[in-house]
């Protein structure tokens, strides 16, 4: 009997510091979320915990807490974290929205928005809205405009060019696309070099990691996707009174952030168009360079003595370029 | 007997077709590798193929290709197609390598070397070398130094220092280390702040990306990988005159870009260090705010106007400090 009697005492010691446990988890994940403590909703919790002991588990707590501080954002709209999705159709106040499926599952089932909550919508042109839900279903949700909640960019797509061989790696493919887009990219135009390993690419889930970067990022617009082409035939496109800045490896240029101070001019940021072209995995080949160094719209650039992957060459270009040519930057959708 | 004729005339068609597709594959890759056509190695397969037709799988070709092509480097060895290894311990000419198992089954088995190739090691401090295989064994592979390749870097690590908090997503956080040493960080902070997520992280994993970063671009030096400290006792510690950008979202500081070439001091680039701060994912707290926005060496910068990803703005940064500062790029370890 006295062991029994221990072994009854540990066992409820340690439910009672399970309980503590989880409160203190609770409390935690509650002030993270930004709640306040004692709140009617916690204390509520709390007392029934108290009874329901083996209910308090930390993935309910933390649901709870997640769906609670979820119900007071749709009630007080705090425009940063309104889920935001792109709309193929112009939009306009007063137009109807009816989500497709994908996105109907992610506002009702994910992000468990009710007729009434808000999410924000933009088109890739006429800037950004708010809309408010008309039937939350999980198959077709449908929504209404009510206001402009950013005004459309100032030039349709503004950002740079960016030429690259496609990578063989989908992760890094991936990765490239989602960077490019948040990094401000106007047109991505993938690139048959004599080095590519790629024979193809799919325009459409290009395109779709694009639209996601979009919406997560608050750009106002997506990128184009362009198809794979020869590289000789962009280059025959390429107008010659556009820049088009090619990161050559083992080369003695100037670094791009000088070229690009060089080429920014304060007075008509606008007008100028700008390209990126970074290599293929194995780096350009030998006739491919010299065709390169010869066409007059382009300007041979380093990106510093390591050797970068294509991907960071290119993310890398295109960082500098956001911030030292004033391109897709105030004049990108994010402006 | 006119069927099964016809029968046997498409199947020998075919197989001509076969053989002629896998020579034409097996030349292409051949000519991509750089081998001439007709080369001995070459022509020797075609006969051989030419009476057994069957072996003469692409996979087949690719292999003799490559391993013929990989025999023909260590004869002359080009230094940048080397296999290039960090080693963990001081090199100088003369010194004979063991290498740990994970190298020695990269070096014999993945990589094929045999007695004599050639390979690349550094150490991290006394620069590049060109080491001669000794045994080749995928167990136990040993190497002797044989002559400088590259000197070692001006200063011991230049890089910036970046301050940033854990991802919650390994993949991403993965990615940000290697990004951050292709783009020549000097050393990685991984700062415990309100809103960071991960409680601690994995150093020994931490540095391995690092170090499998390093031998892949060509850095002279590995970052130094530091364990997760407390926001409040990195700030405490750092010299108010190293400058520190802060990238705060949300404001209208001056771009990075502008603050760093402002703070380029062409004179002595090699005395100035630098920091780059990035928040975690759900952004500062507003308290962190206000200790940033009142510590001495602290300069907020903006990096734009969308808002970028944890990962994104430290890679964004690095890349605008490694070209608009002259660090991470003349004095860092690829230098």
């Amino acid at each position: 009997p006295g062991m029994a009697g221990i072994r009854l005492c540990l066992g409820w010691s340690t439910i009672a510091t399970m309980i503590l446990t989880q409160l203190t988890n609770g409390v935690a994940i509650g002030a993270r979320k930004g709640l306040q403590w004692p709140s009617d909703r916690l204390r509520t919790t709390y007392s029934s915990c108290h009874v329901l002991p083996w209910r308090l588990t930390r993935a309910a707590f933390k649901n709870f807490v997640s769906y609670a501080s979820r119900k007071d954002k749709s009630k007080t709209p705090s425009l940063h974290r309104l889920p935001r999705l792109f709309v193929e159709k112009n939009l306009s106040i007063g137009d109807y929205i009816n989500f497709d499926s994908i996105q109907s599952n992610y506002l009702a089932s994910v992000m468990r928005l009710k007729q009434g909550s808000y999410c924000l919508v933009f088109d890739g042109v006429n800037g950004e809205f708010q809309a408010r839900i008309e039937t939350a279903d999980k198959r077709e949700t449908t929504a209404v405009v009510e206001r402009e909640s950013r005004p459309p960019p100032v030039t349709p797509i503004g950002g740079p060019v960016l030429i690259f061989s496609p990578l063989k790696s989908k992760s890094r493919m991936q990765f490239l696309v989602e960077k490019a887009t948040e990094l401000g990219v106007g047109s991505l135009v993938p690139a048959k070099m004599r080095r590519t390993e790629v024979t193809k690419i799919n325009v459409e889930k290009t395109r779709r990691h694009a639209v996601e970067a979009a919406e997560q990022c608050e750009r106002l617009t997506v990128p184009i996707i362009h198809d794979m082409q020869d590289l000789s035939d962009i280059l025959a496109d390429w107008p010659p009174e556009c820049p088009l800045f090619c990161c050559i490896e083992r080369t003695t240029n100037e670094g791009l952030a000088d070229e690009m101070l060089a080429h920014r001019d304060p007075t008509s940021k606008l007008s100028a168009s700008f390209g990126l072209m970074v290599g293929p995995e194995g780096g350009y080949h030998d006739e491919e360079r010299d065709t390169l160094m010869n066409h007059p719209a382009v300007i041979s650039v380093s990106l510093g003595e390591n050797i970068l992957r294509a991907e960071t060459a290119a993310i890398a270009g295109l960082s500098v370029m956001r911030m030292c040519g004033g391109v897709g930057d105030r004049k990108d959708g994010g402006g």
